[in-house]
């Protein structure tokens, strides 16, 4: 029974795209709907994305942010008034076209981004420099019409946060817009332990209606690339497009700056995707919605399942299950292991009689046999233990799949044959961006704040660089 | 400048709808937005919500509940599947007929609700005994094509949560229905200090498709009745519709059993009109986002400031600001008055020269005076007094507010002079159901479990009745 539900993956060497494909099924992460390109978060999942919610949300306030709610329509009048944003979203939009049985004299779109309508909301309720900053965030879905979906990477319609904010200042939109991207990645390597590369996308790749995007980018074990949070400054073109002007401290009108950044459920896509394994899900201790599973081995022998019952009072510091169903122990350590629980307590009756339980880590599967009474401060020492070196392992294997090259045979060379991050300078222009992704295949990723001196010389061109950059094959 | 603030909200004795609109808008909890029939929930509002939600939430999980998020949109034929379903919400839904730049084949609305997706779900999962019960439950938001629209208690696009269960028996999806009403009653009692009716819907007043609905109903400030939650159960109707069958224990396939449950952010609107006056809001402590504010006075002679800071510390059990901004105290009296903020500490010079500050409660205005010392320990014995006389104080009120109709006269001359609740029996026709909306003007509210021999014949036809029953005029 066990190794049937564990065979029934496919090795993620074999095909990762079928390997992610098993495991969101079998760890019931979604279901499919008959609304096509939309997926139900099953609790497991969505337990995931509350957690996700919860340390982020407390980090947002943190920094003086505050959660409100806009409406999920836009007026098309209203999606049109920003130029460079209308021409990137509209494509991509569904409309509402009948409401009540009448069709509508104005379509409205479902919001696939909400720019306009904070716009829309700041143009009535700013006025002076009283008024300013306003640092709001909202938590809802999304919609963008995709011809292909994948869970948690790519759906019609997804959940995230969007933040928006606005200041008196340029400079205070710019701290804003480079602190939330911080918040972001430090979130991400702490909570989901998942390295980030921190930097800036090219004018090619960044938001429709920004003047910067900054962005944080995660190797996933395939060596594929995942853009996995952006934070967007917008200068003045929004207000200045919606008419968001205050009076400032010497009685002039002027107009405020703006930014806006999110983070999605794509983040559960990363977690699977760098952590997992051939036999499942691997969570992060501190991201995990159940940490530890007690499981009593032969429960039906008399004072198994109390003492399991009492072990997981024990454990009452962390979340804490005892999986007392009918089904086999071997069944039972094939799902803790499918759905990624960090940490199973095995107890039976010899371990009764030798006063002891074993505790078997998810990533190293290593097993630690300890005293009854030592089994709640083990758990408070390899919580933590767990959580930080998943971290390093990330690092370490995105360090071993981060590449150098020198020149555009290079850069071809090694995206052709080893997957990962590639590393070089750039002269800054377009036509090069352009080649490289022509002729080796892959995208920009971002010009990292961590600047490296990799020489003088553009990798496609040959002239003088301007900066470094990250490339890759991406999500 | 406080006067002023104050001033300008209507007395709700002389328009009670102006007043609630002015509140709304001067509290800062919504603003108007271009799309018609939707609005913002500004952060003052969203906090209010934040609140309900994890005290809910945490309700739900106590009873077994999980949470997770299905798609926002339902294929035409996916609704159309059982036939009262689809007549009750067919005419009020917004359809949604192009996405991606092409008109799609098959036309999609918003969810109004989810119980057609959640069978979707469920008919996709549950095969067997040991697949149930699934209680599910999710946050989100939902549109209903309102021609008339009112914050908080009436629009187009509203915030709620949507509980779906399913069950192997008929008895336990039962009991969960009942359950489920109970926790928001106990709620709405506890948390937000608003006495409930519990009760079951007249047929006409149900649920479209249930088989029963259950529902709580309060008694707003102005006599009129606020249907605040209901709890359906369905029986196995929507598992026949969509054919949902389990293989029971004795290998038959059979058909299980469900309900929907639901509270929206009407919440909101039911604590405005319950405990709000006319110097503006008064938020239950326990829901108050803020809970105590500590105004300085003279705040820029020496050492006053500081002391503020120094109360809130002490306060730190509590949810606690400083209102240090440079408007007069004055004007912050007013604002944490209009804000409905339980608790403001003032604290001046000479009160720091005495040793003492003063607390000043939002309901009912009294002052008191303590040692700084005794500051936390006093506001500890505040909030829970505080919170339990405005329960009271509601139940007073709607207590002498409930009266008693022995006949169709009776009714009507209370529903024209006594707003309120009126309690009467009941022969359970609807040709008397509707015979008193047309001549008395108000329509049932529930039969409640707290059953009252209020006679032995029906309010309207004089025969025999089968149960005693509300009436009231409803938002």
């Amino acid at each position: 029974m066990a190794d049937k539900f564990v065979e029934s993956i496919t090795n993620m060497e074999d095909d990762f795209a079928q390997w992610y494909t098993d495991i969101v099924k079998k760890a019931e992460l979604v279901e499919y709907t008959s609304m096509k390109g939309c997926m139900v978060f099953r609790p497991a999942s969505y337990a995931i994305w509350e957690n996700i919610q919860k340390e982020l949300d407390s980090r947002f306030k943190a920094t003086g942010v505050e959660n409100c709610y806009l409406p999920m329509f836009i007026p098309e009048s209203l999606l049109n008034k920003e130029k460079d944003h209308v021409e990137g979203f509209a494509p991509e939009v569904a409309w509402v076209t009948m409401g009540g049985g009448e069709t509508l004299q104005e379509r409205m779109c479902v919001r696939p981004t909400s720019e306009t309508l904070f716009c829309d909301f700041y143009s009535h309720i700013i006025h002076s420099y009283r008024d300013l900053p306003k640092n709001y965030n909202q938590w809802c879905s999304v919609v963008r019409w995709e011809k292909t979906t994948r869970p948690f990477l790519r759906s019609m319609e997804f959940l995230w946060q969007e933040g928006h904010t606005i200041h008196a200042t340029a400079q205070e939109a710019q701290e804003r817009t480079e602190l939330m991207l911080n918040v972001y990645a430090d979130f991400c390597e702490e909570f989901l332990a998942i390295p980030m590369v921190r930097g800036r996308k090219t004018d090619k790749e960044k938001f429709a209606g920004a003047e910067a995007t900054y962005t944080i980018e995660a190797l996933m074990h395939d060596g594929k690339a995942l853009q996995s949070g952006t934070s967007h400054n917008f200068g003045d073109g929004f207000a200045k497009a919606f008419g968001i002007q205050y009076t400032d401290k010497e009685n002039k009108l002027v107009y405020p700056h703006q930014t806006s950044w999110g983070v999605t459920t794509r983040l559960i896509g990363a977690v699977i995707m760098v952590h997992g394994d051939n036999s499942g899900l691997v969570l992060p201790p501190l991201l995990a919605p159940t940490q530890v599973v007690v499981i009593p081995i032969q429960q039906k022998k008399e004072g198994v399942l109390e003492k399991a019952r009492e072990l997981a009072d024990k454990l009452g510091a962390f979340r804490v299950k005892v999986d007392d169903s009918d089904k086999s122990p071997g069944f039972k350590f094939a799902e803790q292991e499918m759905r990624g629980i960090p940490f199973r307590v095995e107890v039976g009756p010899k371990d009764i009689e030798a006063g002891q339980c074993v505790i078997c880590r998810r990533d190293t599967r290593e097993k630690i046999v300890v005293k009854f009474e030592e089994l709640a401060d083990k758990m408070a020492e390899l919580v933590p233990t767990m959580q930080k070196e998943m971290l390093e392992r990330a690092r370490a294997h995105r360090d071993a799949h981060t590449y150098v090259a020198n020149n555009l045979d290079e850069l071809t060379e090694l995206a052709n044959t080893k997957p990962g991050f590639y590393k070089s300078m750039w002269c800054g222009e377009l036509e090069c961006e352009e080649k490289v992704k022509e002729v080796a295949g892959v995208t920009s990723r971002c010009m990292p704040f961590a600047q490296e001196n990799l020489g003088e010389t553009c990798v496609c061109c040959g002239k003088k660089a301007k900066t470094m950059i990250y490339w890759g094959k991406a999500y």
